[in-house]
């Protein structure tokens, strides 16, 4: 029977098992994690022979004729642009591809037209008062950080199956003062949710300031846990078609498909604000680490390469996300206070627990042992003004440890929900 | 004779032959270059077995038990923080290593300041006005261009054989508008001087505005081309001592001692600056490179491994510095129209012709074939006052080139001096 069809009587009876058992999980000593959406050490494995892709012995020569032991290439290496153009669906031309960290071409970006504006000639967003960031939420907490640090206005916009409420970001985006939006199109951090043609089109065709930059942080691109995986419209085409080939800053990188932190980035924009940033990186660079794009070249071949592996990643992490699932499924779902996502890809489950209730279920996962992301994490300013969203990472711990986990995040989610429905 | 003690027809007489040899230069259809500071090919093979430092059998075990195939350690690997706090006399709690580029390291720390402030509490530079910064010249190119980039102003500061002129420079950094230095305070780029233990202490104890920052750039620490090389006060200890911890921002790279581009980066700062860089990293990147981090410091092992390797560098080097030094004490030298430096260490020459010749000198020397650095680019928006400096970049060209690239410029140089003696 679901909770909220329970008399009085019988939630007490249900919080008292749940108590008990509730109670022997914390005696256990338990000390689990469920908050990182980090690769595993079965996946690092899988990648460690990217060590061995370049050894001193190996043939240097490349497309670009590039001396790779040297300075240069502020575009990165032919290969590698060509790879993810392959990969993107994008020309080559409209590539750069490089250092170890994605985030850091959005800071690196966002950086750039809040001290020196989106173009040569365009005023700086610092210089145009209180400007604005739209945030579909539950959304990424590292896209608001980098808002934050710069003190920009974040307004949160509601996510939906097919993307952000369009209706209310079309709205919002007429204010001159809103300057761009972060996005996770496929496999959004954290529902899971790929946007829909019909959003794709809407945010490349929306009325705007002109100097509203979309910044689309493919992070998951070839990250499917099921075949077929979803399937995304290329961003930067629409812009073009819509009018607006100025909109989109596309980015993306190798973290979750090589090692995380040894990998290459990749940035993707049109005219002209590719050759904006090619200013920018001339003064900001010596050029990419090329032999670490090489060594990535030289592992995976080609996009049929990597998708390949991509493959083997998703049989090392499927199973993660059917162990929370299934238990969800199982024993989560009868009481009918929670639902979550099940997505074909990413490295995320998003659980919506009732209204008034994440924040008293983490407290009582981390009192049994279990860490969650931080609660709010995934809103801006870390605030979830409904506080019932709770970010599940499953890839990092071992599955033996993420049904404890699971376990313990189900007893806590109903006692806390127990909890508020006796209150009231 | 030398050329201003010479009568008119001595002159004549003297350009007559010079240009004789020139046109037959001309003929030779040369195409060489002196402009670029990079390692040559004998360097980078001295170098390449560091690709086969970290292979996938390596044993990944280091100091701070840090996963390294996955995402973290901010401040970079704990064994890599130790090799760079030994080399530049630093504890390692003050320094952060990074990813393959120190120019990155000095954009984004002036980016920070000029948007964000040089402390959280502190008024950004963007919004203070039309702020400067002072620049030793003949000085380093990308230090300019990162200034040109944010419309900086930049005042130009004469360097001395101990480093910039520091009566002017505690004069003019007494103007609550210039908000800092950029410096190369050891083989100085282009003039090789090393900044003399007064010019350090007067640098650290000078009256500035409060958030007046000197950016530090070691480029050269361990860069000697002679034994001994010179010694440098180490600076963050100095600012200390004379009560601006602030004012210091280190910074270095294996660019020069690995593979330029695909080395490791040092920032080096005391607090507060250490913990308010930390924070722009926390939004900034998800980690270095922790794997190539790894792999120089199995190939270096320690600051006596890497001075041993710097030695080895040096025999390659020291060569190309001599052909062209050779050269100029035996035929330029009795012109009398030219002076220039002997560095102990560094990349550059630089050299000094009469007022008025260095873009002259530069055309000639195109024209037959052999590029030099622009002339100007020494200086500060490109323009050298008095037209008479040229870096000189020796390392690159093979010794059989970089012979005859001296020789076109030699004869360059004197025919530029001689044109403007004739039209005196």
């Amino acid at each position: 029977m679901e909770y909220l069809d329970m008399s009085r009587e019988q939630l007490l009876a249900e919080q008292s098992t749940l108590k008990a058992q509730y109670d022997s999980y914390c005696g256990e000593g338990l000390n689990l994690n469920m908050a990182r959406g980090k690769p595993c050490a079965a996946q690092e494995q899988l990648s460690l022979g990217i060590l061995d892709a370049l050894p001193s012995s190996a043939d240097l020569s490349n497309e670009g004729n590039v001396d790779l032991l040297n300075y240069g290439c502020l575009e990165g290496l032919k290969e590698a642009r060509e790879f993810y153009a392959d990969i993107l669906g994008i020309s080559a031309d409209k590539i750069f591809v490089c250092g170890n960290s994605s985030l850091t071409l959005m800071f690196d970006y966002v950086m750039q037209c809040y001290a020196k504006g989106v173009s040569e000639e365009a005023e700086p967003w610092c210089k145009q008062g209180d400007i604005k960031f739209l945030c579909p939420a539950p959304g990424y907490d590292r896209h608001f950080g980098i808002l934050e640090f710069l003190g920009i206005e974040m307004i949160t916009v509601p996510m939906t199956e097919t993307g952000p409420d369009m209706d209310v970001v079309e709205e919002l985006a007429k204010d001159p003062l809103v300057k761009g939006m972060f996005c996770v199109p496929k496999y959004s951090n954290p529902t899971g949710v790929t946007y829909s043609d019909e959003t794709v089109r809407r945010i490349a065709a929306m009325e705007t300031a002109p100097d509203f930059r979309v910044i689309w942080d493919n992070a998951y691109c070839i990250h499917d846990i099921t075949e077929p995986g979803d399937e995304l419209l290329e961003f930067l085409g629409a812009c073009e078609e819509a009018g607006h080939p100025e909109r989109g800053i596309e980015v993306a990188s190798t973290s979750k498909v090589s090692l995380p932190g040894g990998g290459i980035s990749v940035l993707a924009a049109n005219e002209p604000n590719y050759s904006w940033i090619r200013k920018r990186l001339q003064k900001q660079t010596v050029g990419p680490d090329k032999l670490n794009q090489l060594r990535h070249i030289r592992y995976f071949k080609d996009k049929a390469g990597v998708l390949a592996h991509m493959k083997k990643q998703a049989e090392i992490i499927k199973p993660h996300f059917d162990v929370v699932l299934d238990a969800f499924e199982a024993d989560l779902k009868p009481a009918g206070v929670a639902r979550w996502t099940n997505p074909n890809g990413g490295y995320f489950i998003s659980l919506d627990v009732l209204d008034g209730c994440a924040q008293r279920t983490w407290e009582l996962c981390k009192n049994a042992g279990v860490t969650l992301t931080d609660c709010g994490a995934t809103f801006p300013y870390g605030k979830d003004p409904k506080d019932s969203n709770i970010r599940i990472a499953p890839t990092y711990p071992t599955l033996e440890d993420l049904a404890k986990a699971t376990e313990v995040l189900i007893c806590s989610v109903k006692l806390a929900c127990l909890e508020k429905l006796l209150a009231e």
